[in-house]
């Protein structure tokens, strides 16, 4: 196990800093229900007029969809993400309901909405001892056709979930990445009035 | 206090269904290390190769910014918000330098990061006893000439940040809906495989 250096410079809870993105995985079976307590910390997160955008697609290793989410990644993240537990597509609706209208106008926030409730996953992932890694390099393009996403909805996200396994599995290169990253101090990234970033 | 009647279908940490956004606020005066510490579980979200986009700019009340805050608000939600404790702009930086380039290109997942810090600071103000209430109705164009963002940054949402208030407070129509919103079942937003949702 990494050595977690990471240190808050306010008070906040731990799991914060403790969830992390690894990429060595140890080829752990998940439960379907445990997969899915992970979602449901997404399904409660908030969203503009709570219109709820977010949408999960979901493969469990030992299961037929595997190897056709497997498909999706790059030949970079398959080559470790192949020992995760599951993969999840996240997608969101772009379209909803206003509030006292009759008909589906764009929903402006859905891409934001959508990220908070990626926050709320990684977090009970962690907190339940399993550790997710999102990437950007995978086909959306031939996820769109491959798992029938119709249109009306855009795809953000493949997730790797997992349990932590050995880093010496991972190439040299690799296993020096394989640590919890540091931020930017918070004094880059907030200012109080005006913008002074 | 509104009686919270949320019941998670999977087992859950309970921050996610005790976090909820209100409207009536009690005009507490909050500590800028207590706001910072909300800013501070923003701060480490994960983000596409850690490139951290989110940005911050926040007013507490009893100071020189609140007003001029306030003030980007419409009429609707200045008139609940005013009770609030602070104001956080959310923007998010548009491009950022990829790993082994050396010039800046588009942040392709600025947004959906952006909203998973959202979703730390709503929990992490939720953990420490106060509420917040993500806005969309606020001047978005007012905002970026009052603040001072610059191009290159998106502004996304305007957060109230208070505590609880006496939901007396609120006009009638406002009264009803204060209470913890409900949200669709998981299997209308996850699904093992192709889309059928």
């Amino acid at each position: 196990m990494s050595e977690n250096t990471r240190v808050a410079d306010y008070a906040i809870h731990e799991q914060f800093i403790q969830r992390w993105s690894p990429r060595a995985f140890s080829n752990e079976v998940i439960s379907e229900d445990t997969l899915l307590s992970f979602l449901e910390a997404a399904r409660w997160a908030p969203s503009a007029y709570n219109s709820q955008p977010w949408r999960f697609l979901y493969a469990r290793r030992d299961t037929p969809n595997w190897q056709r989410f497997l498909g999706l990644l790059n030949e970079f993240n398959r080559g470790w993400a192949q020992h995760a537990s599951a993969l999840v597509i996240v997608i969101s609706k772009t379209t909803f309901t206003p509030p006292g209208a009759t008909e589906e106008g764009p929903a402006l926030w859905h891409t934001f909405d959508t990220g908070s409730a990626w926050g709320h996953l990684g977090l009970q992932a962690s907190i339940s001892g399993w550790h997710t890694h999102a990437m950007a390099g995978f086909d959306k393009e031939l996820a769109r056709t491959e798992l029938k996403v119709p249109e009306g909805y855009e795809i953000h996200t493949a997730v790797a979930i997992g349990k932590l396994g050995d880093k010496a599995t991972l190439a040299e290169f690799l296993q020096a990445r394989e640590t919890p990253s540091p931020r930017k101090p918070l004094s880059e990234l907030a200012a109080e009035g005006d913008f002074t970033l």
